[in-house]
């Protein structure tokens, strides 16, 4: 099964990057392969100054060896038991040039561990800096439709989850418009590895067809010098959300992870202002009122 | 004695605040006053788009109340005991306009509950975008000699416990060429309350002549783009840091702190390259190379 996951994502990291080049028609990725000390390593692809993406990066890593102690801990084990672990996975962020355009994120990720223990985890968010309800509807919409072919309770329950997951609690503002996120997707009935494996490789298959599209209908949509300044102020707070909330950023910063490519997901510039309030009735304003919990996208 | 303090460190911001605008000559303090709810407030002073400083900070809080859970729990105290603090401090951040004068942290406070336990902390350090031996060697002289006058081994067990402090483990470099971080100063003879004070006061006063000295000396220092590009990228680790290691950022932002005060130290920009390299044996590769623990600038 590791094998199988692994060359899934493999694969799908390179239809991706294939797919984003065509779509921004003038950015190439550049690869950058890396070994881990312990066991594995990854293959980080960035592109920068495309003409649609700013800054963008598509990383694959597979990682193995002796469990960590911290993660032992984390999943409530003996830390001195002897263990290995296995860990693939497929990690996405986008950085457009435009600010009509959204910043996008996307993860699958699949665990294994010597005891017989495995899941998987992932999700996709969508970070307007202009949300546009044609543009929130047809993303969950999409969304939505993947995860009812799986199961009738995936879409709310993930939905919910990313809700919370994505959310800058100092702010009380969710980073955009959510998407899903799940975790320790494991094998009780009625679920089995592949029908998880399957769901899983639906959510990775989502990503091109729903950025290329938001890519191609936006970024030609008009924009000044304020909607720029707006899209860096907001940038801003995706770094906040990045380094101060997102568990894996934090988690893989505090555990030797490979830096670069953890931070691969910062923006190429942000911009903080002391206390920047939007003027009322303003289309910033009025994005700013959208970034809450609880609203049904899909219908709205 | 809460009341001593409080008035002084209020008195010591306004010193401050008076002794930067004179060395600006053009910036001027807005004033931010603001109550918690729990009990207390601060006022927030910020400096934007002076002559030489872009973006800089002067906090002054007392906040006191009901002693929160998370509080009791890190001075494993009993979480269920009634308990009143008392906390006043003041903090400043300053981020200039030109990469050839550094960034300047400043904080001191003093905690006190109600079971009569009380301390002080504190610490100043720089961070200096290109590190100059002369700057770095004034810089720690000053600090040496105000540490020498209140106690022997003062200097060398700040220094040393700000090196450990303002570390970003995740890039193993220090934030910039340290300085001294001190906590939980109590009473233990031969100490008192007083002689604690005396040295935080000392270090209070010494903020205002070591940066006013450092903005006059280096703010007609010629400079280009590939400096100021250098700049933003030294103030993309500065983010990191504060948001990623600092201890006071994170319980501020995670305690339901004032966001807009306590995150005030960030810069106005700050720009993130994948896999930067400084060119070999430029003087960005110069300075990278200084970023450690262990340095004795006062000798250097």
């Amino acid at each position: 099964m590791k094998e199988e996951v692994q060359d899934w994502f493999k694969e799908l990291q390179h239809n991706i990057c294939q797919q984003l080049e065509e779509a921004d028609s003038k950015g190439k990725f550049i690869h950058d392969v890396w070994d881990r000390p312990g066991g594995g390593g990854g293959d980080t692809r960035l592109l920068s100054n495309g003409k649609i993406i700013e800054k963008g990066g598509v990383n694959f890593s597979a990682v193995w060896g002796k469990t960590p102690e911290h993660v032992l801990r984390s999943l409530q084990l003996p830390a001195d038991e002897p263990s290995e672990f296995f860990a693939t996975g497929v990690s996405i962020v986008m950085h457009p040039v435009s600010p009509m355009v959204p910043i996008i994120h996307m993860n699958i990720r699949y665990f294994e561990m010597s005891n017989d223990t495995w899941w998987f985890g992932g999700g996709i968010d969508l970070t307007p800096h202009y949300v546009q309800a044609d543009d929130a509807k047809y993303f969950h919409q999409r969304l939505k439709a993947v995860c009812d072919e799986h199961h009738p309770t995936y879409y709310g329950e993930f939905k919910r989850w990313a809700d919370d997951y994505f959310f800058l609690k100092h702010r009380n503002e969710t980073r955009g418009i959510g998407g899903i996120f799940f975790d320790y997707l494991k094998g009780e009935p009625p679920f089995s590895r592949k029908s998880r494996f399957d769901f899983v490789k639906a959510v990775g298959n989502l990503f091109a067809p729903i950025y290329t599209h938001l890519m191609t209908k936006n970024h030609q949509l008009p924009y000044g010098e304020k909607e720029k300044q707006w899209q860096n102020l907001r940038r801003g707070r995706y770094v906040e959300f990045n380094l101060v909330w997102d568990r894996g950023t934090k988690f893989g910063l505090d555990t030797e992870g490979r830096t670069e490519s953890i931070l691969m997901s910062l923006p190429p510039l942000a911009v903080w202002a002391y206390n920047y309030q939007p003027e009322p009735s303003s289309e910033e304003e009025r994005t700013l009122n959208l970034l809450r919990k609880g609203i049904d996208w899909v219908n709205s």
